[in-house]
């Protein structure tokens, strides 16, 4: 379904934003870290949030300030999260709406503000309040690439997409930038994604299409199974297309939701493939589950277990391990009746090897980007997970982050 | 309290007991891969097992004949878990047992079977019905230490511990061999542990002293936060040493216990500090939590982060992965009153970075073996796990062993 959405070549923003990113210095080195994006008029938005009971201080504020309405601008820096600074992490999320807010002659309430990156060091929010009139200065139409790059941490490339649809003969652009590469996890985990479109659409109909669209996207993916402090998916409408408002159960609703839906899941799936030190994308895919949830449990169990994750880094076919995740997962399980397929190929077939050649299965996990298809044969329920395998380059990378970071301390 | 149990500089087996290990052909290159424990006479015998849903055939077969009970003899073979091979793996799992019983004059239903190493390949049995005569003739009070290298899979170190205490003048010893290095994590994962006593004891004491010794320790480890279709923890009581038995409640009672408690404290401890890859043991220390299955949730959430992990590997005291694993544990926390130290120093106090030097910091988490503690400051729950950091040693190791295996298929 969401798959027959095009995607357009070059990603541009819809009608009516304008974005902007600067070095402010946070990172050092002239390295990209503030983003600005602003819409010409208070759009609808709609968000979703980490669940994790530690919530970074711009995630409490730009959820009260999603409740206002109104929002018409976000700024994020990266390269410090403002988690775990205590009153003062509070203090500096305001002090970044305020900064934003007044460069731009709108109200704090109307900015939303994400950070990320370093959990537990104090924001140096006077860096950010020095350069807010000179990234108001350089809002654009075509401020979109120095947006995604100024939103980045670990990742090795920014994640921007846009679709196009046709609503009443009005076109329509929905665009996405994205940023996440490791403690990422379903239910959203260091990642930002910041969706713009000019859809003239109700309130209670983002709300809907959105939380749908995250739930088959970006909470379907899974590189470490660390979910953070400061997990945002953001979706902004200004209305700047001009069509007529549609209501759910349309056929313009259909098309906006698949639209937003595919952007999402184009997003994330970036996300996956610049996953840390990730050298394969693979897809975990759960049939004949007795329940949806149980679907899901399994698909995150095989997806999270490190010794799986292991096996696709070495190119090794082992339905063993992933067996024995699909076991611990909590699901309802008849192990006679398991099948386990590596890109089509059944390694196991009624919970034993199947007689595949060894060297057919070693060859599909060779592949850059295979599926794991894992049938319980029990029921109707099903899910999907995409996720990387392990790799040492995983470890060598995250042994060291923090340590680095430090060094000027 | 268990602390004060000592331990045997060299660890013997208890009075009648005898044992060997040889090698039959399953891992090759002449290595050590089949062991038999035995009892002179049926021993009173408890065991805990996996909770993986799909168990290996050995797993079921040993169920049984626990419950039958007058069990005398355990056949243990390493390099192949006899799991997932349908009807087969059941029928092998049998001829297994049918041919310790042959070779010692025993019944089946007497033989506990026990197998490690990989799944979904068929148990050559053949290679253990041929030498089962051998395996039997080598049998002696001294063969304790062949046993425990039979038994061994990814292990570098066997691991051997006896604890000695005296109850009513009577010397009592307490002896363990286990096996496991990866694909470890609470509720016993990839590993046995074979604990033999000569003390006279009532089923229905052993069962408890069993089922809480296994609580505190091997339920309190984890390497990775797999868990295996094969893990067995057997403890068998031939009554010897005779002693006079004793009541639950009792102070023979309570010495019992501990001195089992001990035993395999010690040895669940040497799976952690051998665990695939491992540079480091680290205890993590829940204080604080609201209930005790909240203080269980943090630690096992910290302890399974493979971000947490791989800051252990570059010692980086990086109190905010531990506090972002806290936050998506599930637990009840209030973010301004938790405080994480490591070997003792505050990394966070309240919810944010404590004034602590990171070299000071730093120092803590360089240290081989160090503690880090998590105080949620709400409540009284309180609970330790023991773990590992992830290593690039651990993919490298892991991205293989499957492959390998399979060369000679």
């Amino acid at each position: 379904m969401a798959q027959s959405i095009d995607l357009l070549r070059s990603p541009v923003l819809p009608s009516g934003f304008r974005a902007s990113g600067i070095s402010c210095g946070i990172k050092g080195a002239g390295k990209l870290d503030l983003g600005l994006l602003v819409s010409d008029h208070p759009a609808v938005s709609a968000a979703t949030f980490t669940t994790n009971r530690i919530k970074a201080a711009p995630v409490k504020l730009s959820m009260r300030h999603l409740k206002k309405g109104g929002l018409q601008a976000v700024v994020v820096n990266s390269g410090n999260a403002n988690a775990c600074n205590g009153k003062r992490g509070e203090k500096d999320a305001r002090s970044m709406a305020q900064a934003a807010a007044g460069a731009l002659g709108l109200e704090e309430g109307q900015i939303f503000v994400c950070s990320t990156g370093i959990i537990g060091l104090p924001l140096p929010v006077e860096k950010i309040q020095a350069v807010a009139p000179a990234i108001v200065e350089d809002l654009r139409p075509g401020g979109l690439r120095d947006f995604s790059r100024a939103i980045l941490t670990s990742d090795k490339r920014n994640k921007v997409v846009s679709a196009r649809i046709s609503i009443g003969g009005k076109k329509i652009t929905i665009t996405g930038a994205a940023k996440g590469a490791g403690m990422i996890a379903p239910n959203m985990a260091t990642m930002l994604a910041f969706i713009t479109t000019d859809a003239a659409v109700t309130k209670a109909e983002l709300e809907v299409a959105t939380k749908s669209a995250v739930a088959t996207s970006f909470n379907c993916i899974s590189i470490d199974g660390d979910m953070s402090t400061n997990d945002t998916v953001l979706v902004m409408a200004n209305g700047a297309a001009g069509n007529s408002s549609f209501r759910a159960g349309s056929t313009a609703s259909r098309l906006f939701r698949q639209a937003l839906a595919r952007v999402m899941l184009e997003l994330a799936w970036r996300l996956v493939r610049d996953g840390e030190g990730a050298s394969k994308f693979v897809t975990i895919e759960v049939l004949g589950a007795a329940t949806q949830v149980d679907a899901r449990r399994v698909a995150e169990s095989v997806a999270n277990s490190s010794l799986v994750k292991c096996s696709w880094n070495g190119s090794d076919p082992n339905w063993g391990r992933v067996i024995d995740a699909v076991g611990y997962s909590g699901a309802r399980v008849d192990e006679a009746k398991v099948d386990i397929l590596f890109g089509g190929l059944a390694g196991a077939k009624g919970g034993k090897a199947a007689r595949t050649p060894i060297a057919r299965l070693k060859a599909a996990v060779a592949k850059k980007e295979f599926t794991v298809t894992v049938n319980l044969n029990i029921g109707r329920g099903s899910h999907r997970v995409f996720t990387s395998d392990l790799s040492e380059g995983y470890v060598a990378y995250n042994r060291l982050e923090y340590a680095l970071k430090l060094q000027g301390r």
